[in-house]
């Protein structure tokens, strides 16, 4: 079975399928975290932030998969299985059981802040490489940093 | 911070609780399984096993809400964090990188078979428990049966 | 060409999938009957029972689908061909020719009870086998036992 | 005027009509006292706790007209008159003027916890005679258990 | 606890606020009237008279929405309780079982013909104390009295 | 009962209407067919040759209503009753059991073929005794050749 | 001001020009009857009449305007003014005050036969010189045709 | 037949009657004229004038079913015969034949200044007998001078 | 270039024309204030009133647009540019830099009782000259004092 | 490969397929012609002609799929390559750079003018051979003679 | 109350927020400029120029959003007050009154070429800065051109 | 007639403009090509494959408008007439008659590839004259590649 062919060099696919594969891990966990979140919510504002993560989720879910099939339109394979992102992840778990709402709205404050400074390190990298890939990046780095905010603007 | 107070005794709550947190892993790997095969697919086929595999994601991670905000709901806290569902699922994982669309009809063929057999062991476990929980995984079962047929006539 | 493996043991398989041939039977003519009296109405009421023949052709086609997909799902070959039909379907069979309103509604409120009254049983005989088949099958009596009100209501 | 012609013997007919009355009564007024909140409502979660109740008057008036048209089907007379609802209800009554927010979180997760052990009951004894209107109790059970759980997690 | 602050003196709230008060009584018990008939209908128009009550029904609902939500907006509470409205209504009320269509729509155009009689003096009542609740209780009027029109010439 | 007053003479009543039952004859079963084989379907392009054949059932069914409905508009009465469609199809019968997708190709390939075949000769027929009902099979005709076309570019 | 120029000869302009400007006459004045029974109606069948009138009111709406609009598209111009219409047209007027559901049922099959004797000669007298409008005209005489069934099969 | 029961007095019926009857036969007539500008119209604004001239339509058109069921809720039979229009507009004819587009806009600024007139007149003659007809005719005024600005703006 | 004809006398339409500006400045400045609070607003309650105070913004431009479409309707020309506003606003601004949620839930709550202030004067200002824009102001002061209640309730 | 088989004779199928091809190039370069006009239009009217411009493209996108499907449907292959649509196309070409908008809405006009002039041969052409084919034609004539009218009118 | 933490540096942030709030201030100007004129124009092109002015505030409008929120998504306060934009607009203000159509073109089309220029220069600006903020001026700047085009054509 | 005036300078129009003209052709051409396919297509997957064009069809027709429309943005008149296309496309031509899937996949898995190369030159040849039109064709190429991975998954 023949590999995609790409439309970039070797050395601009690496860096371009790097960045897109870090990314990947970065969603993935992002909605996984915040549905867990969403679950196990208690607290004053449960409502609200109940629906406020599931903002979160829609936006991590489709930023997965664009970022997974630019990977592979650009001839890298992207891997998301359930191994390789809870080996990969950097992002900080929440704890089991009931998530109090103040304590998820600053949590996901920081996880979203993390995320975006690797986002940001991403946009640099990829400016030689693939215009294209990094486009895409700061597309969904304008939706995480505005989602940031909002969750800031709550704490 | 309080716990939800549930509308089940002790052990009908632990019996339908460990039946939905089951049916969570088995969801949350099954829409990440097929996420991959989504990403990584090639084949004469590939068009519509791509289309199809979103099918099977949006089945799962609708059942990922129902399953988890019904054990939340009788008082269980679901857990759908990444490395519990790594630790824990028993679906056998894709290899990285290309595969072929006739490898992964099979493959998720397979996979659905294996689920399917464990939503029945968890259909019986909440007959006496808890028929709402029973109703639930009922109507997931039916869905997950459909789709079982439609993968594997195509082999 | 390989058959559809059942996630259901042989015993089961057969009467689940009896009872959900006898099901398709019964859909299939009821559609075939509904649309029959929909096209030769004639009546003060023609306009009204004219637009109420339309909802059982619609449940009754709908529920056709759910019953054969569900048979070819565990693995039951669903037959649903003239023939099959003409020759097992015990339900009355109208006049050719004009028809008038009030026999009609007459007919059906009729006809609806003979069916519910087989599908109740098809309930208890899918009780032990399948449970996800009996759902299927409470699901469309429910709709039909509705029906049957609504068409006696006007008698 | 001749009566619906009950597809259940008498017995049937008696403990499933009970139970779907019964139902009535409960969701009738569950939607009187959650539009009597929606309207009296003040305090700082006003906006969601407004609009929240909406939900629940959705649900109960949704489920009004099932358990009311199940019953008509079956061949029991619905009672839904404002002086039956008023004699028989058990929910407790809110206060006239103004009412804060925490204290009607708190009054709705009590008044829910109390219908759905009512409803749980009614499962019950819809269990032998008639599994189709139990099927649609399970049903309005499941959407009010997992709206109680909404309501307590915020108190 | 700070109730509501009023644009209108206190004279004109009182007027006002009663008016409302009086729609809200009517409109809730018409409602439960509507829906009574809706149920327990019989006879040759069932299917017709079944769905035009429905129109009643949402009508007086999102009128009921309309006229507490204007009272509570000039700080006058809306009571909208079970107990309340039996008490206060006076609306002849339904026979129990099951109820022929003529009868039906005879009873429903008295019924309106009563209503529209009371908002009418409702109009008259808030000309001076408040234009913008007699412009939402002239809306409404225009809406029965259409209905009235349709009911009565059925009869 | 009197019956419906036709706007064309006898010979052309006679005409139009026997080419009207013709075709219907034809669609009703065609639509039977197709659902036969949508649901015993196997094979590699299974998903798409599914989902092809609803475009079949709906563009069948939406032609019997058509040609029944004009049948009785211009006073012939239509008969789709399932003994009369069994004996006087002329379409070949599919075999009972699953059905390999490239023969379900073929099948329906040579099926259409016949009944255009029967549609031109309708057309045909139809010239000097009625424009209209003409203008109705063309139209019909037309998105049969389509789906002929479609299907005979698949074997 | 220059007119429009026409793609036919003045013979054939004539021809088909003479055949819209009588349709748009019936249409129009079918609208303005049509209307006029929607609002007068009394009696049983009041609901349905009533809206079934509006079918007629639609169709000749949407009728009206094809013709005047093909009219001046081959360089005829329509009338469609007032006193033209009232001048011209041959449909028997209705009764001023209410109108008894079963004579307006009666009436309006009288009209819709004898508009569509009138559209059957327009059929025929566009047929050589232009086939564009002769389809036009078919096309409105079949859902004429449909429209007086429906009313026939009333009376 | 029985009339419909007027919820106004005699001399109050007279006078909403009549300013009914009178919107009636201008908004009929204000239909006609703009389809027949539609129409026939030419000239370098040719688009937006036949464009625009369909919102007068659409207008006048649901006006007509406003006043005349208001006409009717009242009590009075409204007249909106062909006849009936022709004899009583008063509304200036346009000349048959093209219609230069700005001559249009200008007729049309003119129609409707005259007819917005008469409202004013029918809202001060509404005024003591019934305000619930009056708040009708303000709400076709405030469309009507909008209209009219939008067309005296392109004079 | 010649002005609007207006329907109204000079005297009507100097007071009509200057209630609908006065009502234009507090409709735009309303519109500003709100954007300017949605923007740099922080605290817990973050998300719901942020999008509540879209909703102000929402019904602000809807409301500019009519009143100043109804200006000019009735040959007032509206006047909405920004040095206008900036010098004629009377609404008290709010700070530059971040807002806290319940300072502006007080801040927007005060800012409608003064508008709704100040359109209840210029509804008894417009009565005796022109009853359509007063309908129109009526209008909207309604939505005003709804979101007043809406507010005021959150403090 | 085999050739589609054709439900025509040879000499039939070779009338049909020279009409189609024919009517394909025309509505190709109709397409191309339009939008390069509305990319290139300049002129008082530029933004009405711009829209209306793409009204024609839509209408000759619809067409070349419906009469090139129709080509294959019949066993004849299309051929709409640039290079073809070049070399046989007798639409008078556009000037480069920008068009007055006069100037357009001339050309459109005589373009329209000739290719209804093709569309009325090939209606006749095909009369023998193929009415379901002569049928789409004359549908799409209708069209084009609407716009022919709609452009001419303008100028 | 704490501000919101951006993801720039010092020198970034004041950069990208000055950028951003100059742009703030020229869209909300925008906005009630087109509006301006949108309400007070006149002209043979009233009807097109009146909506095509919609266009440009619906634009300006959802452009203020996207770049005020993300002003304070990287922690600049955007300030969109009414006497700060009178004060720092340097957009050309309209004439009171009467406003033709074609000095309307002209006017919009001098206003948005010299806010295309500040736009281009915020580009510049901030592509060192923060190109997340870049690219959405980017996709504004591309929207404002595309609409300089338009309205240059018709000039 | 003036020509639009540029916000660019006229080295940076100049290469702009032959950037988005060579994008031009190779969009007009590439949907042609998709079409011819779309046409002639056979084979096994005949149905996806020809459903799988028209989404290059799509996507190459709204891309056409896109740059188009840039380029007069700018002020460079495009070329999009036929003579232009056939003359200038550098894109490999398919041949006439039926075509086989695979080969049809092959090769616009090939033109994708040959078109792509080229959008990145003109993305490379963009940077310095115009950021607004290479994010423009930045946008375009990563569906390009996006359709390029899919095609090519099929090989």
């Amino acid at each position: 079975m023949a590999s995609v062919k790409s439309p970039l060099n070797d050395a601009a696919l690496k860096a371009a399928g790097d960045a897109l594969q870090g990314a990947l891990i970065d969603l993935i966990d992002l909605a996984l975290v915040a549905k867990q979140a969403h679950w196990n919510l208690t607290g004053r504002n449960f409502k609200v932030v109940h629906e406020h993560l599931d903002e979160i989720v829609a936006l991590a879910r489709s930023g997965q998969d664009d970022v997974a099939e630019r990977a592979v339109a650009i001839g890298a394979n992207p891997d998301g299985r359930v191994r390789t992102v809870a080996d990969r992840t950097t992002i900080p778990q929440l704890e089991a059981g009931y998530l109090a709402d103040d304590k998820v709205v600053a949590a996901i404050t920081d996880i979203l802040a993390q995320i975006i400074a690797r986002f940001r390190e991403r946009i640099e990298a990829t400016d030689e490489p693939d215009q294209v890939t990094q486009d895409l990046l700061i597309g969904i780095t304008a939706e995480l940093e505005k989602q940031h905010w909002m969750f800031q603007a709550q704490t």
